[in-house]
């Protein structure tokens, strides 16, 4: 966010409400059509502005996708901020699962994850799309991974259970679980994936008698 | 195979050969740069045919792109023939874990998986397109979850555990993993996220010597 400000501070607050209709506008049409079927030409006329007025705020195409990405990375992880840095207990994990399906049911399981669509079409075109979405996924990552780090610290965990191994598979679980469940028009693969990783952190959890010993 | 053999029965093997030459080229170039990215002109002087010939195999772009699909499919089962239908054990799995990170590895990690790539960019473009990938999604599954339907029958893994959510988990760990592996360049994420499903299936297992007594 902090960056943001700082690149934007030279547009008023005017100028920033164009250019976030704008990016929201690029960002549905690629959403739906991807980066390759979007034209910035249909991104101003989604958007109700001018040649000039986008060209003001995107100096070209590539400009105006990795805004899309970086709008679609705060989406998703906005979606998800109550969650994000507090997964530290099965019940939190267990509430986020519960959201991340509730939000696939809600979309008719259509359309998949914005993050993990956007990287499949322009991961291989320019090197810095990549670099932004790897970036992305990285801070989506590291909100899962802070709260079994710290299941781990207060002992919750099983002292060999690997923290930072188990978020980079959960995270895996909902990337693929969400393709898999885009393909198959049902919640259930992502269900599956989800609930089977959560069994298996559960599986490494220490029971409470266990716990107030080693402390 | 069979339904393909029927539908190429107007062909001759010089036909066949041609029709190969082009779907292979397109396939090249969609994975590359996407389908919206690929024009047909592009496939046809890739493949070194004339249009006419293109038209002849191929009645428009979407006909060519389910070709595509189709030999996409071919060429990602194909490479785990030897595992697919035969992961009955936790060796198997193993070896096969290492199939497929020796791949991402040998392919510096660019690209992701190409049913995965495509299934981001035309899930939602086609409807035939979707239901294509469905299908060969379903196929994979089905190769990863007949060991495990063995294993559990053989009573090797325990009467709670359930193969067939276990094979979709261990899908979407591929999905996701491959996902996460092309966007940070390293075969980390794949490594994570299968090692993981495939100690979660080992804790699942029953010991050899309660095997014999349940039997």
């Amino acid at each position: 966010m902090k960056k943001a400000a700082i690149e934007n501070r030279r547009f008023t607050a005017k100028g920033l409400a164009t250019r976030d209709r704008i990016v929201e506008a690029a960002a549905r049409l690629i959403h739906e059509r991807g980066v390759a079927g979007t034209t910035t030409e249909e991104v101003r006329d989604a958007a109700g502005v001018s040649s000039s007025q986008l060209y003001h705020y995107f100096e070209d195409k590539m400009a105006l996708v990795r805004a899309v990405i970086a709008h679609q990375t705060d989406a998703v992880l906005g979606a998800q901020a109550e969650f994000l840095g507090r997964l530290d207990s099965l019940d939190a994990l267990r509430r986020w699962r519960n959201l991340l399906v509730r939000n696939q049911r809600a979309l008719h399981c259509e359309g998949g994850c914005p993050l993990g669509t956007l990287s499949s079409e322009v991961a291989e075109v320019v090197p810095e799309f990549r670099i932004d979405l790897n970036r992305a996924f990285a801070r989506w990552e590291e909100g899962i991974r802070a709260g079994l780090r710290a299941m781990h610290e207060r002992g919750e965990l099983r002292r060999d259970a690997d923290p930072d191994r188990l978020a980079t598979a959960l995270l895996a679980a909902v990337q693929g679980g969400l393709l898999l469940t885009q393909i198959r028009r049902t919640s259930k693969p992502l269900e599956n994936a989800l609930d089977t990783m959560l069994e298996h952190i559960a599986s490494l959890t220490v029971p409470m008698r266990q716990r107030r010993r080693a402390s």
